[in-house]
């Protein structure tokens, strides 16, 4: 999408220097938009730990770029040292973000792709084309999301004559998070360039504020009416009709429904459920585990560094940024950085291939190929 | 309670100069501790309004003394220019947090007592005597509502073995909410005194952070162990068995159990429900409203500035304070300060005369006196 005027991906190779892989570095956004040169596994890994980088399509396309830049940067003077090197980068790059389904999946894609390669030289074009590759295909389900979604979004815009539709969202499902389009933020986009009067509650997100300096910021860039919202009010808006729909995104969701997201996605979606409010997940399949039945047992929940809640970053008024603490000097904390929001409180997902119900046999009907495909699967 | 071991309370007449009412400027907790003088009606409208003090506890006190300062400061040339002083005194303090019965309650109480005094004399005494008055019953009140409210944690501990009773609380109805004691934080003080183990999940509480920086600071200035927690965590905490109960105050409750407190505790209660938490809600009876039967239609909701979902305060590196901006440049916000959590999300109200049901029967029992006095119930 859009940044003041000029197209941008998420992550791209460097013009007239395809070695080097560029990113943006969201750590920085609103404030700053700062493009940052990857060069070696370690930076790539860097980046995806420390949140350069985040969102679930943009971390599987990170780990594919991650995985050309380890095919770059291994020794070439034998093949068993050269996928040595390759399947060590892999655990590292695994290691970096435990809850992202996305990063193992791009992990293993290149692998194979390597692997089916004959030549050095060729299992390095191939790992770059397979890096185009899964990026290119994040942005294009993304947009198939947008084509699929926007249906349910005119359903309401049919019935408010011409007063806004009101979409709540969480976190930063958006273009930033993947390569193009976003996936809670696809139908949105797709609405208000098609003519449709949105308006989107963006939940600040704490404790990292995705959604107070992504959403805000990818949406504004885009010119879409939102307004920025703290994670306690959502649950008041709906109690009083000002909410029409509910998009968020997933990190990771089990073949049965069940959404890891965000911390605080649950909260949300209890509160759409008390509230008749519909509830719609938007993911490309590659944020499917065709391997976890119950999502709340199964899926690890990642902690984070505490200082993440004591400290806060932002802008001063003299316009340098800084980071401030919130709480007395060391608070104890507990941070954890997301939560599983079961099935039964889930409207319907939307993906590429169309639109489901959050249940294993409304899945299964929309991708009978990827669970034929789901090996060790507990049935 | 004990602020680097000298008690405090959170409202006082200055020692030896008793024309001069003495808070704590909650607004720069917990970075600094300063007490501020008042001497005026606008000053003391200005620390309720601004929110150096709140909380619905120390809102009436400091209404209470507000119209003791109002006494002081009126003309004393005709009862009749006094009283108008008087009275329009209480209307400036009403005007100030449109949300809190208490303050209408406290106000109303002067100038009845005010207006059985013969002399300006006797009003200027029968002021202060009945500010104190209002703050003696507020800590006593809290008191009685510790003493309640402990068995409900005595009766985690009896099946916990030694374990922590995890409580998790919204916002801050703590001691500095109140006189002293707190409302929500009054059982959770008996308890650690009595020499339970008790910790305490303290959530952040945006936009204004008054878990992070006050809930936070208070229970760690007396020993309580806590950790700070985003809005968003409490969901997933009760998912996985980390919280044996919740304990919230409240600004306004309706005598039929509905709920107003800080925005985001009806999220916390709706988790609560399906979690099977006990939720339990804890208020001196002047936070009852007499003559409201439907929370959610009746009481009107503050929306606050924008700026306080934009801007953060908090302590730099280098120990100065600053505001920081979080979104980008003039994002659009809104601010609601208070949800409204219906009756049938809360498990048991905890009085200064007992517990009983959040239900229109159950409190009429423990109130039967108050529920006859509630002019203009629509029944």
């Amino acid at each position: 999408m859009n940044v003041a005027g000029k197209h941008y991906r998420t992550i791209w190779l460097k013009d007239g220097a395809p070695e080097v892989v560029q990113i943006i570095d969201q750590r920085l956004l609103p404030h700053e938009f700062h493009i940052v040169d990857l060069q070696t596994v370690d930076e790539v890994a860097y980046a995806i730990k420390e949140m350069q980088v985040r969102g679930a399509g943009l971390i599987g396309a990170t780990a594919g770029y991650g995985m050309y830049i380890a095919a770059l940067q291994a020794p070439k003077d034998s093949q068993e040292a050269f996928l040595s090197f390759i399947e060590e980068a892999g655990e590292q790059l695994k290691a970096t973000r435990p809850t992202a389904v996305n990063l193992e999946w791009a992990v293993e894609r290149q692998k194979i792709a390597i692997a089916e390669a004959v030549s050095i030289d060729d299992m390095i074009a191939i790992a770059q084309q397979t890096a185009q590759d899964i990026a290119d295909e994040d942005a294009e389900f993304c947009r198939r999301i947008g084509d699929h979604g926007v249906s349910l979004i005119e359903n309401f815009a049919a019935r408010k004559n011409g007063e806004p539709v009101n979409i709540l969202t969480h976190c930063n499902a958006g273009w930033l998070a993947f390569v193009d389009y976003g996936s809670a933020t696809a139908p949105i986009y797709a609405a208000h360039d098609k003519g449709i009067n949105v308006h989107v509650w963006v939940d600040e997100t704490r404790p990292r504020n995705q959604g107070a300096r992504l959403t805000a910021w990818e949406l504004g860039q885009h010119g879409v009416p939102h307004a920025v919202i703290a994670d306690n009010v959502g649950g008041h808006l709906m109690q009083h009709g000002l909410v029409d729909l509910v998009i968020v995104g997933t990190d990771r969701t089990t073949y049965t429904g069940d959404v890891a997201n965000k911390i605080g996605t649950y909260l949300k979606a209890l509160a759409a459920y008390d509230n008749d409010v519909p509830f719609y997940v938007a993911l490309p399949s590659s944020s499917f585990d065709w391997k976890i039945r119950d999502g709340l047992r199964q899926i690890p929940i990642e902690q984070r560094n505490g200082d993440e809640v004591r400290h806060i970053y932002g802008r001063r008024e003299n316009g340098d940024t800084d980071w401030v603490l919130l709480t007395p000097q060391d608070s104890p904390t507990a941070n954890y950085a997301f939560d599983v929001t079961p099935a039964r409180l889930v409207t319907d997902l939307i993906t590429e291939r169309g639109i489901c119900d959050a249940s294993e046999t409304d899945i299964a009907r929309l991708f009978p190929d990827k669970i034929l495909a789901g090996d060790n699967v507990p049935r």
